[in-house]
């Protein structure tokens, strides 16, 4: 066998040298392809071995009963949760009379690769069998951006030494047995056989599946054919049956011969058309692709992500881990949302089955910003998503003896799928974060008939939200109590910060869009009393504050809780969660992920900077970070305040919690919002981006050993540039009209074609603030220059411990 | 048929005339028997047409697990609930060739009483079978109190007009069908089978049926034996199988001729002895029972019961509803707990499956108090059962990162049953609750014994707690943060006032318990640091105070919230746990029971009179009482603050909370805790008894309408009895030594054989506080002396809506 598998540091790619068959699971989900639309773990092509074989429409799910030891009014009883589908993506290879199979023989060679300027899987693997017989093996696969529905995978196999004879069973498979859950509440919950057959049919090189959910009642049609290539002795055979269908080739080789193979693979699903609508849809989109043919799939990918790389790429100079995992995390926010189009972008995109395929208010506040910025039709998408939610978010509220909307901690579908309601249902920024994203969309887009269509009645109800929500008290102060803000280790506690100064920007952005949009409001029964009362609501907004410590409590009365007792805490007992009960956490002063922070970050026009730096010092020795949401934002702050080089270490944090697995979890798929806050991070943290005034802002500082920063955003159609060096940053807008933005706060005018140089103001000194013992950021060993490999992640369990 | 069942009001008993088939099972309750070991609830003799057949046996429990839509750390995952057992109650009877089933035929009369003096059911029923046949059915049914494995059946029949063949079948069955569950959270939820067969055997005139329980591994005996009178016609067979035991008694009876028969039935139970061990005690049972006799378990019930009442019976002249109601708790509170000897008191006796059989803050609370004045012996018994589960309540303290022990919020057994940790958990109050009934009965007992050997303990692990749990803030106060108080409409809070201040009592009693005991102190580690640490924390304790409105809140922030929107609440949405979510009344102002008010009734001495009655009327504006917890407590204040008439109405909620079935669950089984809270409204009311101080104080003061209230009291040996008129308080004490008591203030010395009149100040004249729209008291129709009818309880459903 040979060794375990390495990732190399590569500036425009993920590489791996070797294979771990005991950690497939994270490969797999490094490894996975999509659109948006369809999702394929990067499971080996002959299906074993596999951490988690994974195949994911997006919105295809089943539902589940949702049980309570005690039942409540307004609990959600049916859960929704992504299912595996029909997979399309195994080959299995007979090689003489032996199956391919690396756990057996020898692997002499094992690669595999994603260039993220392709978007294609390669694998080149060199294989002897148990018998002695060589064979190489090369694939690649795709899963198109250009063609939603489609995959497909180039195969391709050879002999070395000695003729073989070799079969290749493409298969189409339904209902594939999953691996037993693994008891984290945070993975999901695996459904066994969610499907039922509907149609199967086998005819030449062409097999198709019908199947359709038990409960959710989704039809999923699955098609694939193929093309083949090889010695006259190629032959050719199709079957199906209800669960699985199969093209089998069989050729001798002869030595440095090759049998080669495309396999197109199509999906249409519905919870409304009927079998045949679907099943000629599928077979549609394959005769497309079929004449599209696999060099013109790839020039396609290449084509799209030219695109894409041309106006959203980040450069990172001096830090080449950095550089390649901000490139890879854009490439994987790319891949969950460009073409997810009016569905939801789920947590871990549709990489893999962790939270049970639930899109949460990450989408809006962390991946959202990022394709706002870089791919704004899919931020427009997927807020069109929330908004066919809109019923039932008026329905939930309903029930909760709410106005307005309120739209789910966790979904699928559109309804409530927590089953705890502390951290779910009370959790009421989510419909704020969303009105957020809503309002940066608008701003920076500036897409009127998007803010008329879908923004305004999105604002509209947020806000009758909020003001329905929040009441005065005697002294005229507008207060949200009982509610839950970010932080996950509080709860159900009275004016949160975070989620009053969000419910404070969405009441005043409701009012600005109706104003803008009168006749529009009045239709959805907005008229100048009801804005004024919102205005209202927002200049009251109780903001709480500690004048004994100087701070802001995260939530009232916060900090007079208890502090964690830390020194008592030992590493084996992070995350908290796990270890300790919500009951211990709430009371205490102890944060999961960044909250007041996050206030900070997204709020910063609510704040001083002596608030800034005192608040940050304040809450850095309480913050934890057993949530994969938080490192992004401590790193925004923290290079705000001033302390860059603790900013540097967060945002390598949040840039490698994926690639060196940090919360261990990144087998159950990758963290769309921690991936998309390694762009925050550089953006917002380096790049001091903030967008919530009348024009956006820039206060770009770099930290020691990054020699320059570079990125691109789409502003209102036009492609700004900002390049960020030591001493100076450039501002650039290669066509159409003028912009004005601030850096530093000074007013500065970019006319297209005239690059704006300024100065770069030096970095106060400030004293590195502490976090709580054993939870300072991790230092990877950095690794000089490139070609490198990635680092460590320090001994299982105990994340913290190196080079601290 | 005959009419609806009716309840006459009599002042030593309940009596039922006529018959409500659909509404049996709150006659099951009323006319439940029990002795706190066995209970019966009050089927009829033939076993059908029931409510819910049940019989109990104090802690014999299955388990069930305890599913949660998202898991968490420290979530009980096995639940206790209690079973129906064996039933030893069924006797069929066969005339001529027809059941006798009330359904059938025609019901000529049917009337039920339980005299409180007898402690025995009777029953007189004449029938006419379908074919024409007249009998006259009488039984007699007790659970023992002398002898308690032992319950027993006297049944006669006679046949009227024309002679007719009888057959009974006197019956021992295991695993009875139970209706289905009825969907409310407050019920149970009824196991089917719970009962594996061990042993079975019939032999002459006794069978005894030996069974497990599947999963919780108790051991179940039952027995029956027989006496038979009849005629020379008479022939007596037995059989058995593994559920169920038979014996069959015939005989052809002429006009005014009868059969008798008396039954005895024993069981025994254990998770520990074996099946020879059980069977023999059971069968000893029925020996000693038949030679006692019929006639002998009648006179040692009525002996058991004379002494009783002569020490505790309460006497109401001018209420009669009151008066019987007040016996009738008094009698099943005595039932409850009379010999549960180191088992559980639970919310519903013995009397029926609600809250699945557990236990809860409620015993010490509202049934302690009670018995600790009227039965110490059952109060003491009580105590040492939670003593016996220190060890598991050590555990859950461990599991829960804190010192010392945290006693269940509801069990059976003594482990956390509780699924839902914001309402159980959390509600920390239970340790101080179970501290507080240890301190009271140590006081009103002088049982120095029991202070050393099991108070002491209780006190120092609650104590521990406490000090644990809490902590001091900058300013140096002792803060208690995040938890729940007794008011069930608000969770999670910080420094609830009651948790506080029973803290506090908790923290200085187990400090000067181990002053009293510093030996066997320094054996559990507690040494005069530890109790100096108690008594700071106790000295510090954060009582927040609103100064702008001039009252307590509840909790901090609490009088911060919005006022819950009473005006748009229909009468049908209460109770509003079933119609609004927990997120929208935790963060209201609206109060399910008394909390802050309750804090006032057991730490008077915590607030001053101008306090008490500002905090009163506050709070009264916003309590609901969907909690049958709150009457008894709103009553005390009530009459403490001077509005006696509240008070009255008060006291008479609760007090026919069972009989007029406000809360429309007492087929579920009696609220023994408001059942005990009609003592408490009487004696802590309008006697005004308090025993928090160095003596016990009394502050008399009827209200209009009543003319006389007098009650006895057991103080260390003494039997005080007071007597209450309009303008004086008589004190009374028989024999032993003098003591010293306070009368409004006044110490007052009451030496043997020499009543002490005092004279009852005049009421202040206050305004009547308002109560929420709706949510006035219950105010029945009040009837004019007695040989009444229990009184209306007004439309299902809308239970405010008469006469308010």
């Amino acid at each position: 066998m040979i060794d375990k598998a390495s990732y190399l540091i590569e500036s425009w790619s993920i590489q791996e040298s070797g294979l771990d068959i005991s950690d497939l699971g994270r490969s797999e989900s490094l490894f996975a392809l999509s659109n948006g639309h369809i999702g394929l773990r990067g499971n080996l092509d002959e299906g074993d071995p596999h951490g988690l074989p994974g195949t994911y429409l997006n919105s295809v799910h089943e539902l589940r009963p949702l049980p309570y030891a005690e039942a409540g009014y307004g609990y959600p009883e049916s859960g929704q949760t992504v299912i595996n589908v029909t997979n399309g993506k195994v080959i299995r290879l007979l090689v003489d009379d032996e199956p391919f199979d690396i756990r057996y023989g020898d692997l002499r060679s094992h690669q595999r690769a994603i260039d993220f300027r392709e978007g294609v899987l390669r694998r080149d693997v060199e294989w002897v069998s148990p018998a002695g017989q060589t064979i190489r093996v090369h694939s690649e696969r795709l899963v198109s951006f250009s063609q939603r529905s489609i995959a497909a995978v180039y195969y391709e196999i050879e002999p070395v030494g000695d003729p073989a004879r070799v079969v290749i069973q493409s298969e189409l498979v339904a209902n594939e047995q999953l691996p037993a859950w693994h008891g984290d509440p945070r993975a999901a919950s695996a459904l066994e056989s969610p499907l039922r057959s509907e149609r199967h049919r086998a005819s030449g090189t062409m097999v198709e599946l019908v199947h359709i959910t038990h409960r959710s009642e989704i039809r999923v049609a699955a098609a694939m054919d193929h093309e083949f290539a090889g010695p006259d002795s190629l032959g050719v055979s199709s079957e199906s049956e209800p669960d699985a269908g199969r093209v089998t080739a069989t050729a001798v080789l002869a030595p440095g011969e090759k049998l080669r193979m495309v396999k197109f693979i199509a999906y249409g699903w519905s919870e409304q058309r009927s079998l045949p609508a679907l099943r000629d849809q599928a077979a549609a989109a394959l005769v497309a692709a079929r004449q599209t043919g696999w060099p013109g799939l790839v020039a396609e990918q290449r084509q799209y992500l030219d695109a894409f790389w041309k106006r959203a790429d980040v450069e990172v100079d001096g830090d080449p881990e950095v550089q390649q995992a901000v490139r890879f995390a854009l490439f994987h926010v790319l891949q969950a949302g460009s073409r997810a189009e009016r569905r939801a972008i789920p947590a871990k995109g549709l990489t893999g089955p962790g939270y049970d395929g639930h899109a949460f208010w990450d989408s809006e506040s962390y991946v959202l910003p990022v394709l706002t910025y870089t791919a704004p039709d899919a931020a427009a998408d997927a807020l069109r998503w929330r908004y066919a939610t809109l019923p039932l978010a008026r329905e939930r509220a309903d029930l909760l003896n709410l106005k307005g909307a309120v739209f789910p901690w966790r979904t699928i579908h559109g309804e409530e799928c927590s089953g705890y309601w502390p951290a779910g249902t009370a959790a009421f920024h989510v419909n704020a974060d969303i009105a957020d994203a809503v309002a940066r969309y608008v701003t920076i887009t500036g897409d009127e008939r998007f803010e008329r269509t879908v923004g305004l009645e999105i604002l509209i109800e947020t806000a009758r939200l909020w003001r329905s929500l929040g009441h005065h008290d005697l002294d005229g102060r507008f207060r949200i109590d009982g509610v839950t803000g970010p932080d996950e280790y509080s709860a159900i506690a009275d004016n949160n910060v975070y989620t009053n100064l969000m419910a404070q920007r969405n009441l005043v952005a409701a009012a600005d869009a109706a104003r803008r949009h009168p006749d529009r409001a009045a239709e959805l029964g907005v008229d100048a009393e009801v804005t004024a009362s919102w205005r209202d609501a927002a200049e009251n907004m109780f903001i709480p504050y500690d004048p004994h410590l100087g701070v802001h409590p995260q939530s009232e009365g916060f900090t007079e809780h208890q502090v964690w007792d830390f020194a008592n805490t030992a590493p084996e007992q992070y995350p908290l969660l796990l270890h300790f009960p919500y009951f211990d956490l709430y009371r205490k002063q102890v944060i999961k992920q960044a909250d007041l922070v996050l206030a900070m970050q997204r709020r910063g026009d609510a704040f001083t900077m002596d608030e800034k730096i005192r608040n940050f010092a304040y809450y850095e020795a309480l913050t934890v970070r057993d949530s994969s949401l938080s490192a992004c934002s401590q790193a925004v702050l923290a290079a705000e305040c001033g302390h860059l080089s603790l900013a540097h270490d967060y945002l390598r944090e949040a840039a490698l919690m994926d690639l060196h697995d940090i919360e261990h979890n990144t087998g159950d798929g990758l963290h769309m919002a921690s991936l998309a806050g390694s762009w925050i991070a550089l953006v917002e943290g380096f790049g001091g981006l903030r967008d919530g005034g009348e024009v956006i802002s820039f206060a770009p500082r770099l930290p020691e050993g990054l020699t320059r920063l570079a990125f691109g955003l789409c502003v209102r159609g036009r492609h700004l540039r900002v390049e960020v060096s030591d001493s100076t940053a450039v501002y650039t807008v290669p066509a159409g009209p003028a912009m004005t933005l601030l850096h530093h706060g000074k007013t500065v005018r970019v006319v297209p074609g005239q690059p704006v140089s300024m100065e770069v103001p030096p970095t106060p000194v400030l004293e590195r603030p502490k976090q709580p013992s054993g939870r300072e950021p991790l230092r990877f060993l950095r690794l000089p220059g490139t070609g490198g490999r990635i680092g460590p992640t320090g001994p299982s369990g105990s994340v913290n411990s190196i080079d601290g």
